[in-house]
């Protein structure tokens, strides 16, 4: 029997129970709380910065992987060191845990991204910020930001307060982009190579709100350049697993890389309903030496809207009601303002009114008290 | 929170478990032994037949229902009493646990199904016999048959064997049939009833090996006809959760039913990846006064082939590198002769050869030695 071990207890662990209950093999969720989104097949509670902890929960496991990039790269390697495959690998993970070592490397593969540039103190903030065009412009912390938290629009030095005292930050060019995407594949550990087609993201402060796929009116000169741009990245830094690439569209059509991801992604939840093989499938399948699934679509069109704060399941029955077509997903997490909470998937036609439905439905989901 | 507790660690328990997850609400499993198929869930080892150890285990459940039908039904009458909702209830359930049960609740819904007699004794046979016209026939014990068990061709009353001397035996015209088919829908609590497409089964030595869905070639009103007898079933017998409908298609084009399950069956399992909702995702909905989910379907034809005595990760990478557009599904059960260890689905249009792609990985998978 073999064994994957993922530490994180978030919804993208908990969507790779099904995945492997599919396949056929175990799972095992390193938890950081009781009663995680992932409880079902949580073996382990602890701290994920802890080796002694992390080392007793792989004595179990055959493969090693994340639903989120926080563990230390010291501690990986040490479990590396000792035989286990951990994928993607610490030289990988090294470019999604800070933001400079990202940019560096992209620009060391020659690969398109907005202007940065690093300001170490505060000294080098307006060589910086001039550097990438001027003002208004991007701030980032390079380590721990997500869903818009560590990232700010700057249009005065001021507007950085505390940040640039605390260590380096990235500053990036404001791209006036037409449009947002993101890009999803696969790497096995064979190096075959899987990628889904592209998909729109819309963005809602900061925070995935709707994804469509494929990408509405998107030429194929662009759904191959980008589906090139994430298949150089995953062969050159060697990811095992699914790799997410958003980008920029930008006003000239060109496609910038604005973040990464190396592991199921939130833009890619659409594919369990509309694609062969999910992400979840797919990463499973990457990370323990199996082929990778086809990526065919079911459907023309599949549209994924994101519910925040809670899902009360008395809504959900409504909503199931009226759209029995509609997969509303449920992390069962505690309801809290603003937090992910669970999404809606609706596959058909392209010219259906799909983002219209899973608004709707969205809408009725959000027909809900807090203090519930 | 909402807990749906299942009696039965089989593979239909196993495969509610995604469907769970999906749905966003807690599955909680009773298994007969430790290490079962549905290990992922179980929080209950124990004796089905024993109220004390159910109970114990009804103690964190909102909904009872089943991987199997065989639970004594006075123990789940007193769980019901109890104001447990137990789905299926213990009265629809009878006509499970006991084929004549069956026979004389279809009969006296004036259903069609095959000539049948009650042998209460040896005295009985000859009479049953002639009844249904003659040898050859079929000799079914009315409770606890599966899969070809408990059942024979009789073409003498010797062949019955110590049979009749263990209490009533059923008896059965052998219907010469064309094929036959499976009908699957659901009914809620509520009373809404939705159904997929009626599918054909291939039988081999009594055991289902090839599901083709739809039918092929099943003219429109025998579709209809096949749904509204399962209905027609569901409605008047009070079936809550899938009820799949066995039948034969005889040689003038009739179908008369051949056997039942309240439960999700294996005819249905192609439906996980043919149809917008899977059975499991259906029978959970139904079981827990969730609005039922739409069955439209995601391709033209699905095929499904089961997978006997065990499957091998090994060959099952090697099938999935052949076809990376199959489901290959395994229920981790420890490899035995003949039994039902996985099944693989493949999607596609009606012209694809989706039959031969099945048997193909089958033979892929089959390449395995039962030491290993």
């Amino acid at each position: 029997m073999v064994t994957i071990g993922v530490v994180g207890g978030g919804q993208l662990a908990r969507m790779m129970i099904p995945a492997a209950v599919n396949l056929g093999i175990d799972i095992a969720i390193f938890s950081e709380t009781e009663g995680s989104s992932a409880k079902l097949a949580t073996t382990h509670v602890g701290d994920y910065t802890n080796l002694d902890e992390i080392s007793e929960f792989c004595k179990d496991v055959d493969f090693l992987t994340f639903d989120h990039e926080h563990v230390p790269l010291d501690l990986l390697k040490t479990l590396a060191d000792g035989g286990l495959p951990v994928s993607p690998s610490p030289r990988a993970l090294a470019l999604v845990q800070n933001k400079l070592v990202m940019r560096r490397a992209l620009g060391d593969l020659g690969l398109p991204q907005p202007r940065w540039a690093e300001a170490a103190d505060e000294s080098e903030l307006p060589g910086a910020v001039e550097s990438v065009g001027g003002f208004p412009c991007i701030a980032k912390l390079p380590v721990g930001g997500y869903d818009g938290k560590g990232v700010r629009v700057v249009t005065e030095l001021d507007d950085l307060g505390e940040w640039i005292t605390q260590g380096p930050v990235l500053i990036e060019e404001k791209v006036e982009f037409r449009r947002e995407l993101s890009q999803l594949g696969a790497r096995s550990s064979s190096g075959e190579w899987v990628s889904w087609p592209v998909v729109e993201t819309r963005q809602s402060e900061g925070v995935c709100s709707e994804v469509i796929a494929p990408a509405p009116e998107t030429p194929a000169a662009q759904s191959a350049d980008a589906s090139a741009i994430a298949k150089r990245i995953a062969e050159e830094v060697g990811v095992i697993g699914v790799l997410a690439v958003e980008l920029f569209e930008d006003s000239d059509g060109q496609l910038l890389i604005n973040e990464l991801a190396m592991r199921p992604h939130n833009s890619g939840h659409v594919f369990t309903e509309l694609s062969v093989t999910s992400q979840f499938e797919q990463h499973l399948r990457a990370v323990s030496n199996m082929p990778l699934g086809s990526t065919v679509l079911v459907a023309e069109r599949g549209v994924m809207v994101n519910i925040f704060g809670g899902v009360d399941l008395n809504l959900a029955s409504r909503a199931r009601s009226e759209y029995p077509e509609a997969k509303i997903h449920s992390y069962q997490k505690q309801p809290r303002l603003g937090r992910k909470a669970g999404h809606v998937v609706i596959t058909g036609l392209a010219d259906a009114n799909l983002l219209q439905t899973g608004i709707a439905i969205r809408d009725i989901l959000n027909q809900r008290d807090y203090d519930d």
